[in-house]
């Protein structure tokens, strides 16, 4: 099986080289292929819905023609925020697994920790803080270099 | 003034039609020019991300260049669910109106209340229940028809 948050911190290392904040995502279905990669680029597509995880959730549910992915597994460098958690739900994902915790703006185990909300319709197998330094260290060079 | 939320509710009576969800929404400026109109596309586009607010966001900020639209109001049919409340606060929009209140999905006054959260870094100003009734109705059929 191929290391997927390695996969994801190279779109997270590609991200930061385009001037975009350092986050990266990869979607892998059941049987363990990859689906779809990328790096957050809400600065270059002026989009700001254009996050890792939404990208790669898009693309994935797009080649399989379903809006629904109940089988596949997300691996992201940062604790997704409240629009892409309830996007994951929306798209039934099975497991999220991902690195660096975000304290201001994480949704998973900050603020509306959404996956616990009675609102909430479905929520993945969730497993945090993998590689959490590396992810952590990632952001705070590229903050650092652009104060 | 046109009246926006008519176009939202045009936009969600056409949504309904191709077999959608019936929500719709209207993106406008500070001067009042419509700058984005959709309808729920989650079905057809295969994406579960395709809520009629964040077709609108992203059309509108694609069109401006820009990922934040900080003088801009949206107007949707249906209280607005966590991924779009935090799209609404990423691009950094200056009032929210909407029709129905969502009792099971919505996260304005309803579930993460994400506007209120401690991890949320823009609220805009919010109006709820605007010809509520018509937005209900709307959904009710939709839902007893396909029952």
């Amino acid at each position: 099986m191929p290391n997927f948050m390695e996969i994801a911190f190279q779109e997270a290392e590609k991200a930061a080289k385009r001037g975009e904040v350092p986050v990266g995502a990869v979607l892998v279905s059941a049987s363990g292929e990859v689906l779809a990669q990328a790096g957050n680029e809400t600065e270059a597509a002026h989009d700001p819905t254009a996050h890792a995880e939404m990208l790669v959730i898009r693309a994935a549910a797009k080649k399989a023609g379903s809006a629904r992915l109940g089988e596949c597994d997300l691996y992201v460098t940062l604790e997704p925020c409240a629009m892409c958690a309830a996007a994951i739900s929306f798209a039934r994902l099975r497991r999220v697994t991902f690195a660096a915790y975000d304290l201001k703006g994480g949704a998973v185990e900050h603020g509306p920790r959404f996956f616990t909300q009675p609102t909430c319709h479905h929520a993945p197998e969730i497993v945090g803080g993998v590689e959490e330094q590396r992810a952590a260290s990632l952001l705070k060079n590229f903050f650092e270099e652009r104060r």
